[in-house]
């Protein structure tokens, strides 16, 4: 039996997995869960963030449930960086996925696009590039600071993740990948993105293929983005990439995310892309469709296809048949969904 | 008198760049100029893309006027980087002036937003970052390869940027700036910004200020670009956020570009941010309204306020008169804003 450890985090966190831990027990009963209290309260009290031996015990799991991290209490980045980052490191979650799609019901804030017309996943890679955290600073404080960030990216990291696109576009109708970089600047590793995507691409005939470079892509995700399909970047392209067209899509209401290691030698993590909303957190008014919708990429990464299937149709009808402006209760919608697989 | 140096460069670059000529010299009689081929004919012909000597004579001019570079018969990045990089650069152009507005006449892809509704200037960093060109490659070509790419940072370079915005939206209505980056990663550079931004704000007292991270002011330039007035950031973020703030107000047609060296000690360069568009190249279709716009940045630039404002009038009243659908002739258009100024 599969076994989920769920950390649902700061805010409406909770919340928000508590629906989707519902929906997945209506789908595959008999999962074995494990709550894990990290955050801002773990970090105030203590000042950790991530203990080594929660680490390890999170490392039995076969997948991470996780709500959302943040509170105005912590400084910015110190649970961002001893968490989310640190799992996507550890666990060698390479693979950082990001489907968007115009769901019927949702308004997206472009004129004249209509639901459905947008259905895109950036496959951003997730343990390379600038996030790997060299740099330094020197003279820090004085008129001679200078300080410096790296991108690291090794023909390994950048291969495998072009790879998982390119899978994946060949399961999807369209079949197309777009790769995005910014080559004409960073020429040392666009030109070794360029040809690892090249040599990926020899491999999967029936895929088509197209280069953008990140400020084009930028632009034609609000002119266009319905020409999109699959879409692989580096670690900081796709983080923006991604935020676009969640915007586009209605916002982040809807967006879903996993930071997979496909080889599952590691827990895979699934989250919704919002954060933790302190503003509204224990008013019970959340929307955990985000949520839910990351249970389901949790279901297809662990193998089970049709509940996945199940789940992401039940979270789309129960959108699609909201009431525009009726109140929300973050209960009701996961039951609604629960009810509905 | 002023001395300007135009570059039309490829494709529809040396049509908008006349027009441009012509309203300059509609507004502001007795300017010399001196024209330099450059571009992807000199570089097919010679193999140079900006010969020593050309560049010298170019510092002697007080400002550039450059059309757009590019052609599909020269290798991506070829021309960027020796061209339009390297005169940024060596020019000592460090603050690169892409303002963002939604003219009448125009429309935005984002529905409900009413021209008048978004006005941002996004002043980028242009000499220091990721386009410095630190970086490099190790095992090419095998599967051990690493190629990196380093962002340089100094106190020197980030504040006398920030100095620069801070000084334009004290001159602005609602004066408020934005600090983009992403500190919650690049916590190195993160924190030299955010520190040289701290310290530039308490010279302001009269400006509001923002941090945002580059990941959410991408989603917020798409679902609430009116927010926003001065935005300042690194050079890479800069490139992708100004692209995005282009398609929010109606695409590159009217995206005005300048790379500025503020001290006036060399010329700066200004161009619309649009391409050389080789398929409309030739037939006179294209439109000069953003060449004009950067006309009016390089007037600015040299101190001719009044002279600025008037070509900028003329240009959104031009583009307000157009019949939506009709066919635009790009000498037409210069003749228009030409007898307007
Ligand atoms: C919180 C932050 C470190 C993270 C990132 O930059 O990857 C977030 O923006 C995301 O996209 O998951
Ligand atoms: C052509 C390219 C090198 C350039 C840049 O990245 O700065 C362009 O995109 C721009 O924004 O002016």
């Amino acid at each position: 039996m599969a076994r989920i450890a769920v950390v649902g985090g700061d805010g409406i966190g909770t919340e928000v997995t508590a629906q989707a831990r519902k929906v997945i027990d209506a789908v595959l009963p008999g999962v074995v869960y494990n709550e894990y209290d990290l955050g801002a309260r773990l970090y105030n009290r203590t000042g950790e963030v991530l203990p080594q031996s929660v680490e390890d015990e999170l490392a039995g799991h076969d997948a991470i449930l996780l709500g959302a991290i943040g509170d105005p209490s912590v400084p910015p980045g110190v649970l961002e960086r001893g968490l989310l980052l640190k799992l996507r490191f550890d666990f060698d979650q390479y693979v950082n996925l990001r489907p968007s799609k115009l769901w019927p019901g949702t308004s997206s804030p472009l004129a004249g696009v209509k639901p459905g017309e947008i259905d895109l996943v950036v496959v951003r890679e997730g343990t390379e590039g600038l996030y790997v955290g060299a740099g330094g600073v020197l003279h820090k404080n004085t008129p001679a600071e200078i300080a410096t960030e790296e991108s690291l990216n090794t023909r390994h990291g950048v291969e495998r993740v072009i790879r998982d696109a390119f899978a994946r576009a060949q399961r999807r109708d369209r079949r197309h990948v777009t790769l995005v970089h910014k080559t004409n600047v960073l020429t040392h590793a666009g030109n070794l993105w360029s040809r690892a995507f090249a040599a990926v691409a020899s491999e999967y005939p029936e895929v088509t293929t197209e280069y953008q470079h990140v400020d084009a892509a930028s632009m034609f995700l609000v002119t266009n983005p319905q020409r999109y399909d699959v879409v692989v970047t580096d670690n900081l392209f796709g983080d923006i990439l991604t935020d676009i067209a969640a915007a586009v899509t209605g916002g982040i209401g809807m967006a879903a995310s996993g930071s997979v290691n496909p080889e599952r030698i590691y827990p895979s993590t699934f989250e919704p892309v919002h954060g933790s909303a302190p503003d509204i957190a224990g008013k019970g008014i959340a929307d955990p469709a985000a949520a839910i919708l990351s249970a389901a990429l949790l279901l297809e990464h662990l193998g089970k296809l049709d509940e996945a299937r199940r789940v992401t149709e039940a979270v789309a009808a129960e959108v699609a048949s909201r009431t525009p402006g009726a109140p929300l209760r973050t209960a009701e919608v996961g039951d609604r969904v629960a009810a509905a697989v």
